[in-house]
């Protein structure tokens, strides 16, 4: 298992895996096994699967524990793993931390519950009686758009005492709450902030965050990866210039559909056509139909004809 | 198994029953048995199982299959059994329905899968695939504020014409709605309108309602079925006699703590006053404290030294 | 100036008036009269203008004092106007009400200022500074969907000690708020509390309500006026008729445009269609163009052709 | 009249100026004059009146009047001046801009009529009705917490035909949504786009945005107009400084009182302790009572005690 150097902060581009399926109940594993050997060829340093855009909660059980287990084994420790427990039930997240710690992956990421509102003290309560139940340190998820919860900064201020929390990754698209968390991080300078938007990736990196969990970074990793290299050179012209590519794609690629699953379709759609693997989704959604397909080949066309992708 | 007669809308008071805990896995089996008995002596025309009151979202699988088995055992057919199947990943929900179904429970109830936020045209989509593969007939369940997506009107003309679904219960407290359901219902006289809100429950038997599912029933389920009885027989001054009588329960009873899990807590707390079940709270909520506890036995003390409970 | 008997709260019809406009800041005059002889014909027991319907906010404030002293001018006193108030600035709200007082209009109605979100500390706050400067008595108007601030329960509690609040509009929608609204009443038994969504009208009316200010009454006051007398007579079967007449009004009259301000474009397109006034809107809004007209024109046709109307 | 260049975007920092008030309707002329001074003396690039941090409509006509004349008058032409023109009434909007560019205001602010919602056609056609009747060029302003509408970019895309629209402020606290702002502005090079929270001024400065309409810089001038200069300068050692200045002040000057309202409170507390002018609030909002008052001073001898304010 790979892990991080110790009292520091987690850093780096850290793409959110999307899960190849072939079916509403399994895995695509020759498609897995391209699309990790894809984004690791690009350098990122770290893979998070069972997130959002893995479409964890469509999942079976089994199924997400077969990805677990099929993700470390392919990965070999070559970076390390972290896996979404985000669960609604509390002895399910538990088990599903031990079986992945069980089979290697380095973190988890820990989102709130997400059926019932949740308020910030019964939240923190929530964490209190969770967190020393787990193999493995935490990243708290920030996701208010889904969970309907967001970690208001007091319980932060809280969580940051407990030691196997190492980090948050924010998901909230509010660079004023980003902003405040910078300065929250004063406190424990080996928290790692993660950007959830690419879009807000660069600015987020300029003023104090230790990296992203990009969606993009399934496709086009080693852009996400020169993004965050030029921020840590501070080469603010090479940064502008990566910057704008990231919005073209998301402009375009993620707006195909008129859903808000349109960012997850464009994706597998695109990965799809790039021959990394299938475009099948889990339930409640679909992949693109036709039309929709050949204008994600159109889109990628135009976005590969300029460099560095 | 009991089954409404065919053709027919279900009709009358199923309370969406709490799910007795000791422990954070494990039921209470012996309440179970004392609260099940409560309610059908109260003269319940059914009963509702894994619900947003059953907590069932924060229950582990095994724990939601023991008490599906559990229930039915203890019911012995008296009276129908509903179960909620929701859940985000469509090969749990169909797994479920199965196992409740060789239960021998009467019909599912389904909510929107409530991690993405899904457009209609999903929700729909959705529906057309998951019914098929259900073993019995589905009670819609609109639950906006915990799922994030309303079954609107639009969707609702169009799964009318799937005979397998049979109704609706409505919990987004908005009687501009359920009016609307009313009207729709033409298409449909079988359909079923359950109105969730036990404050509601006076206003939509009188408008077109064929029942509730009223949380309050655990506790009181005579009361309810006495408006429910009322409300047939049109008699106006004892249903705005028993209406304020709910009421009273609700502005009292439901906000002894601070958050929007009071309504749970209080019933819980409540159950395990009157000696029929314990008040243990799956994670994220807790069971009241002794101070709420001292409130919630004055408020008892109060509510039933009036009569008609 | 017509009063309503002291220390009872009133009851009856009161239409929101629309606000019959030539041009984008001219009165149609010989609609307006045409307009109130209309409604006062109908029966109503008072008449409500510069409200939300009369789309009071967009009006030059010459316009509305205008409105105000015509309207004054053309009921001569035989039935009680309210006038509605609201502001953002304190200091034109009072300029109104006192012009309105000196026309002849019996009462105010003040929603919470609307630009600025208001805590509700600040909105009492407001409550005690403002009334003292009125010289009549004043309904309270609670509408969060346009002012983004409700008049919570515990504010109104505190309202309820100042005797020259008379009542409440609750244009809410939400019929769990007027229950709450129907319990804290009994604390002041002259309080008002008059329903906004006239889909909600009867259902108030049986559980506490006083009366309505229906939108609709503007065009058909009759409807309006029997559904409050059948209610008064406890006549279960004629509120029934009646109520499903205005749900068949708002279902197909108030959504033939696209947005939210069809109600208020579909009713003064039907008073135009009606011979009674002119359907001008005020920006920005606009009237409905030839295609919308006609769906209104045969709306109209539908509605009129079955009877009591 | 100062002006800008022509078919360039106007840049800098435009604070958006607090209105000293002595009593509810009654300007603080002296606060005024030293407070224009104040904020000319720091270098600020222009000023903009009657905006949410002038609390432009919670003041009488009158008072608007007044200050847009009176401030026209001391700053001299000097700096640009803008001018609210925001209002629910389409023609007190066009009033207030005319009688602001006879008095020597340079451009006019707009944000959507505030009380009705509007749908983005309906906007749109408010948009092409009301420009031709002002007398200046006008940034749209963007500010849905308080407008209830944003401007969305489709409309945007539209609104760029149009010359007399220069640019946008936005208040939305979205960089999402800005970044979608800088590359629509690829249609138009001579649009300006002025970011409304100060916490967002640096990044919006580095990737796109021409300025800031900050409210701190009623208070600290220079820091933003610094701020602005080294961005200019691609000094990202600077500007990181600075920025993490200004989120020191957000983070305590803004946050004394509970409500939202705290900012603005805050603010002219704060100008009142450096005997700049008063702090009279206009209703619904009143200044801080004495506990406050203390907070705000410990609070600004702390951030004084540091160096660049």
């Amino acid at each position: 298992m790979k892990l991080m150097p110790p009292n520091q902060p987690w850093s780096g581009i850290f793409p959110p895996m999307v899960t190849p399926l072939k079916d509403r109940d399994q895995l695509d594993y020759a498609g897995l096994e391209r699309l990790i050997e894809h984004m690791l060829a690009g350098g990122v340093h770290g893979i998070f699967i069972l997130g959002t855009t893995g479409e964890a909660p469509s999942l079976s059980y089994r199924l997400r524990r077969a990805l677990v287990e099929t993700t470390c084994k392919l990965v070999r420790g070559r970076v390390p793993i972290l896996v979404g427990i985000t669960d609604t039930a509390f002895v399910e997240a538990v088990k599903l931390a031990q079986f992945a710690a069980e089979s290697g992956a380095a973190a988890g990421v820990l989102a709130a519950p997400y059926y019932f509102p949740n308020s910030q003290a019964e939240l923190m309560e929530y964490l209190r009686h969770l967190i020393p139940e787990l193999p493995f340190p935490v990243f708290l998820y920030n996701m208010p758009s889904h969970t309907k919860t967001t970690f208001e900064i007091d319980v932060l201020r809280e969580a940051m005492h407990v030691p196997e929390i190492i980090g948050i990754k924010d998901s909230s698209g509010h660079m004023l709450y980003f902003h405040q968390l910078v300065r929250l991080r004063r406190e424990r300078p080996d928290w790692s902030l993660l950007m959830g938007p690419e879009e807000l990736l660069a600015e987020s990196l300029f003023f104090g965050g230790n990296g992203g969990i990009a969606g993009g970074a399934n496709l086009f990793p080693r852009l996400f990866v020169n993004l965050f290299e030029a921020c840590q050179a501070a080469k603010l012209d090479e940064v502008r210039r990566l910057q704008t590519r990231i919005l073209e794609i998301s402009s375009n690629l993620y707006r195909i559909g008129k859903y808000s699953s349109s960012i997850i379709k464009g994706l597998k759609c695109a990965l799809h056509q790039k021959g990394i693997c299938d475009d099948f989704m889990a339930e409640p959604f679909h992949r693109f139909r036709q039309e929709e397909r050949q204008m994600v080949q159109d889109c990628l066309r135009k976005l590969e004809s300029s460099d560095s992708f």
